[in-house]
């Protein structure tokens, strides 16, 4: 998917949530327990339920791996659902890579080929040879990250390295890789007020910011400091909507957690790029 | 598997190579590709023709996960059958991984307790949280990026980060982690000079050494400045190994490839731990 489409999507829809597909075999409400496949089943009935809020779903690809190869074809089946179902989301496969050369384009395969995702997270320790790989790929993107959400952050990525933060180098150092046009970021929703300098070094790039509810990041501080005149913004949810109900009620409560923020982002959408 | 456990099998073996076990489907010899499973066939014939060379094996995920499903098996495979026939070996997963707390601890289940790995390698950018969660197994270790061996490493991990390089702010910081005697690091034989430093701030840890082979890396630079008394190195190579020979006679070839290296690695050890 192009990123104009994104756009062109997330305006009809007056949506740029991106719920994470994040299911926690613990919290799979016990009505699924004794389906062939519980995971599968959990993320089609949230996806079915919540689609009409969103544009973007991102499925965390270590929730999977974690359950083995049951959790390798509950992973699969749930892209290849949304790719046939919903075509117009965007499918962020949240896998954090980061590998070299030819082992980052057998990743790139596997994710933008293979399953047709439509973007993939990586990490940018290991530098250029770890990134070019992915982004050779058109209309396909990578979501590097650079201010992360989590307490850990403030371990390397905010430290000072030659007078900026080392995220901060590595949003300038990437904007020269080649075809950093597929580039997108993850700065996280608990450091909203960062935005405001991230903005000033990628003013345009798509940000993909996690941290929204569980982790207490304010969606409107967010909308203020990083929101684009092409809205430049997909926010994610996932604990929140996918765990708003135990009971049988599970879908309609997601989609009700969904429709939420959907109507508090409507209302900034018509304030900041209609002006 | 204990790391006093390891030192002794290296003795033992006087050997302390790993191989890499990372299966290209366009290199694996022909003879193979008829089998159902041609990459589990191809690491059973390198792992039984070369286990008598080496002390550890070191699949990278990247390669089983090209695969699809088809090759998570053959990974999961190739992991059970080198802890049922060769309990003594070092199993390493090279997924470099990196999450936050509790998508983490999936992490660290799947493969500590799941597929029994005895390591890990973890990415560093997401900081403590995104590393403590794998510390926390006792006799697993977790082996973090230092210092990469590949051109991109000289995006950001040799950038000066308040008057030291941010891979020696990695090592500096970590060595503080909760059961930060579970950690080990990867760091690079093409950059065997820099070991000197290393070995100044992490006197004792083990480290994990790729680039050795094919990515220009000198054995035995790394042992001049890298080795210990109780070794500390583990030096990896894949494709001098896995491909040596393209032929029906391919394991036998790497099992000669296996050797001269560790014929190398014995008059090392012979010459630095028993002085």
């Amino acid at each position: 998917m192009s990123t104009d489409e994104l756009v062109q999507h997330i305006l009809q829809k007056q949506s740029f949530l991106c719920v994470g597909l994040d299911p926690d075999p613990e919290k799979i409400p016990k009505i699924l327990r004794q389906e062939e496949d519980p995971v599968f089943s959990f993320n089609k009935a949230i996806i079915d339920a919540t689609h009409p809020y969103c544009v973007a779903y991102k499925p965390n690809t270590a929730f999977y791996e974690a359950l083995g190869l049951k959790g390798w074809q509950a992973f699969e089946r749930t892209i290849r659902y949304l790719k046939s179902h919903y075509p117009g989301h965007f499918v962020i496969a949240d896998a954090k890579r980061g590998d070299i050369g030819h082992t980052a384009t057998r990743y790139a395969r596997a994710f933008f080929e293979e399953l047709e995702c439509d973007a993939l997270t990586v990490a940018p320790y290991m530098g250029k040879d770890s990134v070019e790989p992915f982004l050779a790929f058109p209309n396909r993107h990578t979501i590097l990250l650079a201010l992360t959400s989590n307490e850990g952050a403030f371990d390397f990525q905010t430290k000072k390295c030659g007078g900026k933060a080392l995220y901060e180098m590595v949003l300038e150092t990437s904007r020269h890789y080649a075809h950093a046009e597929n580039l997108m970021y993850v700065t996280g929703a608990t450091k909203a007020s960062y935005l405001r300098g991230i903005r000033k070094i990628i003013p345009d790039s798509f940000l993909l910011v996690p941290g929204i509810g569980a982790q207490g990041g304010d969606l409107k501080m967010v909308c203020k400091y990083g929101m684009t005149r092409q809205v430049g913004l997909l926010v994610n949810s996932s604990r929140g909507i996918l765990y708003a109900s135990a009971g049988p009620d599970f879908a309609q409560a997601a989609a009700g957690a969904a429709k939420e923020i959907q109507a508090v982002m409507a209302v900034e959408l018509e304030a900041r790029t209609k002006s």
